[in-house]
This record gives structure tokens, C-alpha cells and sequence, in this order.
């Protein structure tokens, strides 16, 4: 018998994606319905409706779900739920009762029988990113937060750029968007992920949710877990990031090189999961748990700013919200999946080892201390990068990534100066 | 309101120290009482009894419970409890019923109301040694059990030579024993040790059992433990160990050193007991935990060969017994007290800092591992010790003691050269 933690919500891992048979005659039935384009996170938050990831969601939400999550964090049944889970279109003849076709770039994504049609006013919108995307970081002060947000929140930017008409109801998934061929070996669904840490008989399981690189940082982070718990999931996004960050396939690769070289294999699992981040600090760290306890990790390691953006939210936020929730959102189908919250980590000479603030009493000069842009910099420039930062055989793969930027780059220069672009 | 994990046993703190008047009063009853000479584990444990850290115990045991703890793992009353507390003497004139003083080296340790005698035959007290002290390791092994273990096991051969008689009873502890005076500031009562917790705010917190000087091993279980929970208890032994180990204000100096220069000073807190060691192996784990209970830590880490001595328990037996406890010993009054178990620790060069068998992937060679007997030759000789098994400023102080070792045997060397001794 599994020892994991049950799925969230107490129905078991929720399903909505067909197969064989069944799939074949809902796709016939999809060419004759109205088809709908749907956004990018609207296709990874259907995948996991699919695999059973959003259990026990079924469908996108209603507005009686929509402000219980946003004001409650709950389903209006009591169930708890972080962030809105949303589907929304351009196009004003879809009525409740309807079946549509969910279509993204040209592939068959689903079908949804309409239950409810409603708009979200911009007050509503706009409430919904002050309860969901506001923290308590710099750029989130009262006279600043909307100015910055629309500018710099990609979570914020999606939820106003919204369509006006929101579609609810249950979906009957048909694709799983080309994640498993992309990502054969990497992109698991729950059920694939449980059997495989059933076999290996693990109970206490942490997941690292991840969407950079590793370095020695978030090795750590993994090792602490492993040190204590039975294993641990390095589990990538390999949705869709905002501009300029690591793409999944460079990511996986690095993955797979640390393990070999770093890890104890019967100790570690890499997975992925096919959601976009939101960049929803706090509540994305919730939500990042929740689906989490389907895939069958009761431990979510929580760090600095996860989930995070720009300066939205404190550095330790997503930690302290756990502790925090509301009444009603623990009193019910409440979250089981908890925090491991880890401290700010890093290299310290003086420790001779990793270190975090709870554990290194030593100053700023003897710790190797790197931010995301001056790393960016030096791996493409090809400048060192200092010692304990990064492991080497992980920092060969990334500047090979930022080697292939940078021949874009030049191809584009030397076709701009033969006068064969723009 | 305090967060910590209550005292065992359900019944709050059961502290046999008396004070102020009532200590006078019965210090005078005591002259006029038979005195009996109990032994340095006797005074240890009457300690422990007298402070609450043995609670709910309040005196040593009778039969009925001698038989359940060897047996069962619980008090006769259903009461979790892993190793007996017994109290013997050669003075055959004791009665039931009777009240006597107990002494140790000259110095009223308390009184006891004995409220049963009983013998324990010889295969009675080997019964005893077979449950209590063997174990799964070689030296256990049954054809060889006996013979190894009245040569080289200090526990089996400290039962085995318990005089004739046992007493039980209540007890009214009247002094600790000199410990507050000789380790003013990390002597403490469970409830002193408690009150710094709840002060610092502490919930979750691990204790380190230590008989051993840190090396970085230690700090390192000490280290993950940190990262994890609110804060770690350095809890030293600071009884009587087996000959050669290395005295406890010698250690208490180098965990001061260690912390100090290593530690967060919010996350630690060094303090000690009084217990002399039993070397129990995984039973002396549960014995470990179980007072660590008292003392208000919620987890005890245990590692490789917790409490073991020679080769009579398995590596991580005395993790393993946390898992496997009788239904009996968890249905009741049971241990809340849990274990944070970690496995064999090193600095390993490859890993680039500090590790154990279940994050480290790679081999021996790597790895700076020293055993005791390897290390105390270099510590004593003067010749440097491997770089990062341990930290420089602790090697001082212990090189230190080391050399007043040698200077002690020189000194007796010239001594006997002059014929002053021998």
C-alpha cells in the first residue's frame, strides 16, 4: 500500500484526459463544435486537470469559485484552493448549456460542456491581482503596486489582459500538449510519479519546485531534504517562463548532469509538470504544495522569494503564509502538503561548506554571493564564474546555452549588415 | 503558552528534588537513617529523577516493572519505557517498608521510601542483558555474545555485577550531585532548559546526544537540524563515560569554541545531564529520546551507532527501532519524542563540503574519515589532522588536553625513575 500522502481534496487523483476509445470519438465529436483559442497557461492548467494535478478541480472555475478562492482561499465547497483557475475569450456567442472545443495554436487541446458564462468587471480583475499577486514587498506598497505591476507582473499583466467573457464548467482533456515527447522521462503525470516513489517505498517526500538552473544553492536545498526525509523530486516547471529565463530542455539537461555527478540515485527523482508559472509569490507557494500532495510529495522546500517577482513580495512570505491561512481554508479539504522552509543559502569560506543564514555566522565577504544578472554576464561572456558557485560540469552546459544566444545574435548582426534582415 | 512537546508520561514534569526547608528537614531525618552506597549510574539516575527528566518516574523500580520495561518496553501501568532504572545493594538488612538514605562517596543523595526487596537470579539479570544490551552487530552474535560482552561491554557487565539485593521505592532527592557548581551554565533542569526554549519561541527542536568532542560531523547533524527546525540542543553528557573517553569539561569547553565560532547563536543552545552512559545501543536511543522528551525536544537525531560500544549493534539498529516498537509500547503513555535520523557523515572533497552516504554518490577515497583511535594518536602525538574533519580552534583545546595526558605520564615516568612511585 502507498505510503504517500493522498491527493488533495479527498477524491482521489481527479482525471479529466481521456484515452484510446473514448478519445478518439470525443476528438470526432470536438471538429463539430465551436472552437475556442486558449492562452498558453490556460493550456498548462488544463494538462493538469488532465493528469489529475489540479485534483480535484474537474473544470475551470465560476464565479462563486473565483471569489471564494480569491477572498477565502477556498473552493466555494469548503475546499481549499489558492488561485483562480480561469478560462476566458474574446468570443461573445458561447452560452451556458454549450459544449465548445478548447484549441491552442492549432492543436485539439479539449472539450467543456458550459455551465456558466459570466464577466469579471476591471474593479473585479483588479481585485482579484491585489488578493492573489499583492505582497508585502517594495514594489507592492499602496502608491506604487498598479503602476509597477502593469509594467513589470507578468501574473498581474495576464489577469487584466483577460478576455471578457470567463467560461466555466468540467473538461474533458484530449492532448497533453506535446509535453511527454518533449520531455520524455521528465514530464510525469501523478500517478506515474507516485508508482515510481511507491516502488521505492518513500512516505516523506520533499519536491523541489524549480524553474532556474541548480546550483550549489539549490543543491543544498535538495541535500538538506535528503538528509532527512526519504527523497526527494527536483520538479521542474516546464511550462512557460517570462522572457529571457532558462529554457526547460537546457534546464533538464543541467538536472541530469548534477544528479549523476552530485546525487545518490535511489535518493532523488527528476520530474516536470507542465503548468506557466504565475509569479504569484505566497499563494503560488500554496499552490505550488497543492499540487504538489497529488503528485505525492508531502514536503514542498520553500526558500527565498519563491515564486517570486521583481521586489512584489518579502523575502520570506510564501514561508510565513502557510502558518497563516485562514480558519475556514484549514478547516475543511484543507492542504496536507507542507512547507520545508529553508533559509537563504550560499558558500561560506569560513563554514568550508554550504550554509544558510540560520547557519553561518559569518559575514557577507566570506560568502560566495551571486545575482541572477552578474551570473547572466558571466556565463556569457565567458568570464569565471568564482569558486563553490556552480558546479563545472553544470556550468559548461549553461555557457554552451549562452554561446548558441550570443551566434544568434551575431547571425542576426551579420544579416542585419548584409542587409538581408530588417 | 509554551510550544514545546509536554513531558512523558502525562503527568507534567514529576521532579523528586526537594528544596529550601523541606530539603533541610529531610536532610536531618536523613542522618538518624540507614545509609546505603549506591553506585555513579544510581546517582545519575536519581538525579534525572529528582530534576523531572525522568518523569513520570519518581523512585527506582520493583519487579513487576523491571520484567515490563525488559520485556515490553513499558512500565507494569502501560507506560512507555525502554531501560530499567534499578537500584541495588549488598546490605541484606533492608526491609519493606523502611526508610534509608542513599550516599554516594560520602555526599547524601537522597532518601528512599523502599516499598519492595527482591533478588534477581542470575538468569534473570543475563535475561535482562540478552533484551536491554544485545543487539544485531557481531559481538552479538549468539555463540559469542556472553564472552565478548563480560570482557568489553560496560552496560552488560555493570548489570551483571548489580549486588544482591533490589530496592524500590519513591525517593526524595536531596542534592544534584555537584553538577550545577562543576557546569554552572550548561547543567540545567528540564525546566530551566525549557524556559530558554519557550523564551526563544521554539516548537520543533532536535536534540544532539553527545559524549564525544564535535568534529564536523557533529556540527554538520547539528547543521541539518538547524536548517530544518527552530533550533538544535547541544545536550552533552556530563556523567561518567568508560575509561579513555575524553572528560566532559574538556568537551563543554570545545562545544563553547565550536558554537561560538560556527554557530548561530539564536539557533543553539548547549546544555548537559547527568546520566552516565549505559551503552544500550538502540535501547539507550529510546532511553535518549524519551528523557529528551522531559527536557522539551520534540526530535533526537540519531545517526550511526547511537549509543553503541564495540560491535554490538548494527550501524543504524538503533534508528531502526523507532519503526518497530511493540504495539503495546505505542498504544499507552507513548514516546512523543521522535527521531531525526541521519546517516554516516563526512566532509567529502568531490562534494566540496560535508555530506552522508545518502547525498554523497561518491567513494571512499574522497572522503576524510578518521576513526577514534586514528585521531586521538594525532591529537596526542601533535601531528596534523586530515583538513576539514575537524575545526582548528577545537583541535587546540584538544591537543591541549591531550598533552596534559602526556605530560601526566611523564611525570609519572620520572616519578618512577626516581623510585618516588612504584
Amino acid at each position: 500500500m502507498s505510503k504517500l500522502v493522498p491527493p488533495h481534496g479527498g477524491k482521489g487523483l481527479v482525471c479529466c484526459l481521456l484515452e484510446g476509445g473514448a478519445l478518439d470519438a470525443e476528438k470526432k465529436k470536438a471538429a463539430g463544435l465551436k472552437q475556442i483559442e486558449i492562452s498558453s497557461q490556460e493550456k498548462g492548467d488544463l494538462i493538469m486537470m488532465g493528469i489529475g494535478g489540479f485534483s480535484p478541480l474537474n473544470g475551470f472555475m465560476g464565479k462563486a469559485d473565483w471569489k471564494s478562492v480569491c477572498e477565502k482561499l477556498t473552493l466555494a465547497d469548503g475546499t481549499f484552493w489558492p488561485i483562480p483557475v480561469m478560462l476566458a475569450t474574446d468570443e461573445a456567442s458561447v452560452k451556458a448549456g454549450e459544449e465548445i472545443a478548447l484549441v491552442r495554436n492549432g492543436t485539439l487541446m479539449a472539450t467543456m460542456k458550459v455551465t456558466e458564462v459570466f464577466e469579471l468587471s476591471e474593479a473585479e480583475k483588479k481585485s482579484e491581482c491585489e488578493k492573489v499577486y499583492k505582497g508585502e514587498g517594495p514594489d507592492s506598497a499602496e502608491d506604487k503596486f498598479w503602476a509597477v505591476a502593469m509594467e513589470d507582473h507578468p501574473g498581474v499583466k495576464m489577469v487584466m489582459a483577460r478576455q471578457k467573457h470567463c467560461l466555466a464548467g468540467p473538461v474533458k482533456v484530449l492532448s497533453e500538449g506535446g509535453f511527454p515527447e518533449k520531455f520524455p522521462g521528465v514530464y510525469k503525470r501523478p500517478a506515474e510519479l507516485r508508482k515510481e516513489m511507491d516502488e521505492k517505498g518513500w512516505k516523506n517526500v520533499a519536491a523541489l519546485q524549480l524553474r532556474n538552473p541548480m546550483h550549489r544553492s539549490h543543491e543544498y536545498l535538495c541535500k538538506i531534504a535528503v538528509e532527512v526525509m526519504d527523497g526527494v523530486v527536483i520538479h521542474s516547471l516546464v511550462g512557460a517562463l517570462k522572457p529571457g529565463d532558462i529554457p526547460a530542455e537546457v534546464r533538464v539537461d543541467a538536472i541530469n548532469t548534477l544528479v549523476k555527478h552530485y546525487f545518490v540515485d535511489k535518493n532523488v527523482i527528476q520530474a516536470g509538470y507542465p503548468l506557466d508559472m504565475r509569479y504569484a509569490g505566497p499563494r503560488e507557494a500554496l499552490l505550488h504544495a497543492t499540487f504538489r500532495q497529488n503528485y505525492g510529495m508531502n514536503y514542498l522546500i520553500v526558500g527565498r522569494d519563491h515564486a517570486g517577482v521583481g521586489d512584489f513580495y518579502g523575502m520570506f512570505e510564501a514561508q510565513v503564509i502557510f502558518d497563516n491561512l485562514p480558519q475556514n481554508a484549514v478547516a475543511g479539504k484543507n492542504l496536507l502538503t507542507q512547507p520545508l522552509k529553508i533559509d537563504w543559502t550560499f558558500y561560506c569560506h569560513k563554514c568550508d561548506g554550504m550554509a544558510s543564514l540560520r547557519t553561518c555566522p559569518h559575514t557577507k565577504d566570506d560568502r560566495v554571493i551571486l545575482s541572477g544578472t552578474k551570473l547572466r554576464k558571466m556565463l556569457s561572456d565567458g568570464s569565471p564564474v568564482p569558486d563553490h558557485f556552480g558546479r563545472e560540469e553544470v556550468l559548461v552546459i549553461l555557457r554552451k546555452y549562452y554561446a548558441t544566444l550570443t551566434e544568434k545574435v551575431e547571425v542576426k548582426m551579420q544579416q542585419a549588415a548584409s542587409g538581408s534582415v530588417m
